[in-house]
């Protein structure tokens, strides 16, 4: 497991054995079953989950009861709802498990005392955190400029492996078209 | 000038007087005028641009000649073609002044050595980003989930001052919808 944590940084920072160990004891891990929540609206944020294995959905009901679904996260994605975990405020996403997965947990608190101890860690979120920002830009491009059918093909280039892991109706919800116009899209 | 940007970055860092210089040098100032490009589709992207006074906007023009706007930024934003910008690739997006704008200009190089010659504007820089990463996934949401109706109430609570400052073509297309709906929302 903690082989993954570290090739993971590694790709962007080298590690000593002792400064990996340094960052190994500020995390703390997890064994989640499918269909357990990590995080559920209302709650308090406390961790940033790393996924070791598995597959989990970042998600927001609205007031009508619908689900829109921010992103899914797979093996070596980083997922909260960042909002509230930096902001301490609660919960408006929810995180829960579409498949058994295993996470490693970073709270703010261990996440500054990280930073603090081994400064190269910041330059590592600070990466991390320039690429979430840009694949989100290029979610809102998707969002304002393409179809859903071009849209669905995207996500088969993209993430050919989501496509057999998420049932039709997730799928639907994530590129935000009905569970009708994708099965006319994916057929 | 550079009081705005030391008030900005001691929002987040406090600096001495030295440490201000340090982060002072690695600037550059521009003055551009309105409908001057900092950044045009095909350019190497060479800087990140803190916004001191004007409003820009950064968008993108599809295949049909389309225009859809990322966002617009305003005094004390940051701004750039981000993916262009940190993967030294070519700019997908254009960035043009609205306003006549004076900005701060940092490139990526002179971004890392800062961070290396000071390392807690690597703390700025981060949290920087994870605001920008926040509200990405707020318009995300938003796109997901509202009507251009509430977007469009949205943006009255959040920008004011944008509605005032933003003609009506542009706005819609910031929004997603078209020029006459927005025209039906906001009489």
């Amino acid at each position: 497991m903690q082989t993954k944590l570290r090739q993971h940084i590694e790709k962007i920072i080298p590690l000593t054995d002792e400064e990996f160990a340094v960052v190994f004891s500020h995390f703390s891990f997890r064994k989640v079953k499918k269909h357990q929540f990590l995080i559920q609206e209302g709650d308090s944020v406390n961790h940033s989950y790393f996924v070791v294995s598995g597959l989990l959905k970042l998600s927001y009901t609205d007031a009508n009861d619908k689900e829109h679904i921010l992103h899914f996260a797979m093996e070596d994605w980083w997922v909260s709802d960042y909002k509230a975990y930096f902001t301490k405020a609660k919960a408006t996403m929810s995180l829960d498990c579409l498949e058994d997965a295993n996470v490693f947990c970073l709270s703010l608190d261990d996440h500054n005392k990280l930073c603090g101890s081994l400064p190269k860690m910041e330059h590592f979120f600070l990466t991390k955190s320039h690429y979430g920002y840009i694949a989100s830009q290029q979610r809102i491009l998707s969002l304002l400029t393409t179809s859903a059918k071009e849209r669905y093909e995207q996500l088969l280039i993209q993430y050919p492996s989501l496509i057999q892991r998420v049932n039709k109706t997730l799928l639907a919800s994530y590129l935000g078209v009905s569970r009708e116009t994708l099965s006319r899209l994916s057929s």
